[in-house]
């Protein structure tokens, strides 16, 4: 039987996408080959590259507007690096919203001035920071869309005359967003995108090449546009999944109308997490994520009697991360408002059970 | 009905890996979840990771001798980066046996001084240099066990007292070797590991810390070896099927067993090569490539025929690489004895024909 999945990340993506998945791994394309098996630049798999990134601009509304789009490997973590390294000349500003942005902080200043104009550390994380001002002298300013382990999303972004990159691991796809206000967006693939092993990088062209250092060639956004992400042998099945995934999204009408589920399923757990007393929300109403619920029993000794309940109604990946305890329930593009239902009656049940 | 897959990489992996890796697309482990949308943090998955680092340190023979084995995302191509990065404090020197050689140089020479103290260039890199010194003052020799472009392959490596690097991306896990005389092994996985998306890193733990420079954590080899190749999302179906490809082996009775095949299976396409007088082999005799036999015609108006006849005979991948022409027999652990017996069945109908 099917479970109902939760997971932060790699998480549930369309039952679909696993079928077709499962299928090219036997025989791709009708070639009589597995989808990895054959080489990265057999024609059949140079549309699959084509159509991921394609789809991916075409997503977002960034079509013809100087942007291009890439599948890299190494995740997010490996563009924290590779934001700084080709863009960061002298100093740049970064808002700290949770443990990804931390990092990402961490890794740039290996190579320039990096200044924290905006943190929510005070108060672990739990809200989003507004209300301040971006410098005009820096490089670029970095922020992080959603944060996954608190559960907390920025609304608005501050408004920039300079670069503005952000990192949108565990958002991307799920929401409209006026996309053309940023001028680099990387996240890891394995929330809304495809499976781990695969991200997306969308660069404004014109950020690029701007950088005094000689930057290594895989670390370098030039060399892999000038190859079209195939400046080696790319993530063959990771890009291919999330091919599927992402045309997935477009069949069913794209952000708009996945933005209007997964708003729906955000608003029937977040009713109940207020509703029902044995709970709490951890992040702050007006920046709850619509991606992350993290919630906490008010009595934490009810604990084992929850667990039992949730994972015999088919629950997987409702624990917390270990920095904000309780419960995490991500509720992804894939994941079904039916998911999310189980889970609501499951907590219902557990008030009447108590 | 299934091809002949002589592709170069990505390339073929046994029937049964695939099928394996078909089915844990649906339901991986009986968990009612696709290997793709589990947590990369599930226990069902930390077994897989230490399965596959412990196959591959076993199959090679470098248990308990110091030895970690990392996987990690970008392929030899960020490993020529990650070598350098952090090894080279002043100056290594470096084989030049072909373009993975000096692609290797280009991206060590940002970190340091690099001596090419061999090369096979003047003769487009049709042979492996021998006979030369490996100066000891260096940080470390770097060569390339085997050249998939031109077919070539180390069959003895000089002695050093330096540390030895060596890219095996096209033919670990293919033949026996002292592998204790390596100091940092690496390979992209698309030959005899497992699918794109990952590579193999086998490393001597008392070589590493030795440079001055702060490394970047997803370039730092030590960053990784702490957290088991899971300081970020791993590629996580990467890694799950070459586990399940160096099980594979494990059970057909490691190196020592499929070593016999590779070479059964190049003495019979070598030796039509040679009977066959309307073929010339590319690459020396003395360091022919078990892995990459690299042939061409000996009248190129010849082509349209032959490459009609192996197409209506199932085979595929077999054009040779811009830089050599003619065609490229890669036969790889995954691939049958009777795939190359079709293809030299194929060369000798193609004989009859002329």
């Amino acid at each position: 039987m099917k479970k109902h999945n939760f997971s932060a990340g790699p998480c549930v993506l369309p039952q679909e996408v696993f079928q077709k998945a499962s299928e090219a791994l036997i025989n791709f394309n009708n070639m009589g080959l597995s989808i990895i098996e054959i080489s990265h630049r057999d024609k059949n798999f140079i549309a699959v590259m084509d159509k991921a990134q394609a789809l991916a601009l075409e997503l977002l509304g960034l079509n013809d507007k100087g942007y291009k789009a890439l599948f890299l490997q190494g995740g997010a973590s490996m563009q924290f690096l590779m934001a700084a390294y080709n863009l960061l000349e002298n100093k740049a500003v970064y808002a700290d919203t949770g443990s990804w942005s931390s990092k990402a902080i961490k890794e740039a200043k290996l190579f320039g001035e990096i200044e924290v104009i905006a943190s929510s550390k005070d108060k672990n994380y739990n809200y989003i920071p507004k209300g301040y001002a971006v410098p005009s002298d820096a490089d670029y300013f970095h922020c992080t869309s959603n944060n996954t382990i608190f559960g907390t999303q920025y609304k608005e972004f501050p408004e920039t005359n300079i670069p503005l990159v952000c990192d949108m691991s565990s958002d991307i796809f799920s929401r409209q967003l006026d996309f053309s206000k940023f001028d680099l967006i990387y996240a890891g693939a394995q929330k809304n995108i495809g499976p781990a092993g695969t991200s997306l990088v969308v660069v404004k062209e014109d950020v690029l090449e701007k950088v005094s250092r000689t930057i290594p060639s895989m670390l370098d956004y030039k060399v892999h546009l000038d190859k079209d992400s195939m400046f080696n042998t790319p993530p063959v099945f990771a890009v291919y999944v999330s091919m599927l995934n992402l045309d997935w999204l477009q069949n069913l009408g794209g952000i708009q109308e996945i933005e209007k589920l997964n708003n729906q399923k955000a608003d029937l757990l977040y009713t109940e997490i207020d509703r029902n007393p044995l709970f709490t929300g951890f992040a702050t109403k007006e920046d709850r994520s619509v991606m992350n619920a993290t919630f906490n029993l008010v009595d934490e000794s009810h604990k084992e009697v929850f667990d039992k309940m949730w994972k015999e109604a088919n629950i997987n990946g409702l624990n917390g991360h270990r920095s904000v305890g309780g419960y995490r329930a991500s509720m992804y593009n894939g994941l079904t408002l039916e998911s999310v239902e189980v889970l609501v009656e499951t907590m219902k049940k557990f008030e009447n059970t108590i």
